[in-house]
């Protein structure tokens, strides 16, 4: 089953690649590496679950707005690789989660990426991961998801 | 137009590399990838826009604190790679800013080193990046500036 | 003197490589690279060091934090390169210390695991860095590491 059947099978497809929201582009090839820059659940255009999680948003909210930076970062890496299936394996997930005082589930929220990886993506899917809680980020969202995949 | 002579134009040259803030090395080369360090808006071994951005300080002063981040990083690569000239393509770029509470404009204090990474490395200047806003960083910088490059 | 022999002689051993906290591994390898996911201060599965350095905990506390992250970084690098005289150089490592408000001394901090790198691999410890001060971290960790490594 490619990449793409598994993605309709959750009942989603591949966005077109969210633009930059400053004077970088959205990833980078070095031999057979692409980093993926930081990604925010931007929903064509509209950022959802603005605000900060343990507060705001509850730990669900910020696992739903990983899913969709998770979901961009695919759009990207199947422009850039040509398709996902072209993906050997996701190497990193780096989670920067928008926190109030107090919370420490950031691996709660990033779950929602990693989970969506693996599902979407199988065995490739596997990464390693850091998950930080940040004071603020930008636009103010609750999530930002970065990412660095090996293409065959 | 070299590099050098790019510099130039912009009425700057580039400074001595700064020291490394602990018991680390300012880069590290693997394969064709240099690894810089996190950099801070030193001039001459002497910090710059001290403070957090949206409070002591403005957006425009965070743009200028990532521009002497960016020149420090252009040092850095220029002494690693024998010359700007053999960057072959700047590949990642991560920005942390020291964010007042509720300051989300993290990407336009980015923009300040990638519009000038931009203008002085041209289509070879190109990167992914991130823009995190966070709550301290050392010595009380307002921008740290990290980046992976190519070399040839 | 092997890496190990160097570890005997600070009185310490390799634990096992802590679990991941979420659903990721604890380490990818591409090419001759190996990322290694975000450690906490785990001893056994406790968490030590719990708390914000610069408040609750002191500089001192925060170095210790984070040589007890760079072991569990070592623990997994060994694991993954099969010895850790398998490591040709330590690439670069990122520290993130949960900073109370006003502290800027995140640098003195992550010297525990790059002094304690250092130590152990020697000139192939060495290592480029980024030191940040973040909000919160995983499970109230006082300090997060994680590293790119080089094998041969």
């Amino acid at each position: 089953m490619s990449t793409e059947d598994k993605l309709q099978g959750l009942g989603l497809t591949l966005p077109t690649p969210p633009q930059p929201a400053g004077a970088y582009v959205r990833a980078k090839k070095t031999g057979n590496l692409i980093f993926v820059a930081g990604q925010l659940p931007l929903v064509a255009g509209d950022l959802k679950y603005i605000g900060r999680i343990g507060d705001d948003l509850s730990i669900e909210d910020g696992y739903e707005a990983a899913k969709i930076c998770a979901l961009n970062v695919l759009s990207i890496l199947d422009a850039e690789a040509g398709s996902l299936d072209n993906i050997t394996q996701l190497v990193r997930v780096e989670g920067f989660v928008c926190s109030a005082d107090g919370f420490t589930d950031q691996p709660k929220v990033i779950n929602g990426a990693s989970d969506f990886f693996s599902q979407v993506l199988g065995e490739a899917g596997s990464h390693a991961r850091l998950a930080i809680g940040v004071k603020e980020l930008p636009l103010g969202a609750s999530v930002e998801l970065s990412a660095i995949a090996e293409i065959r």
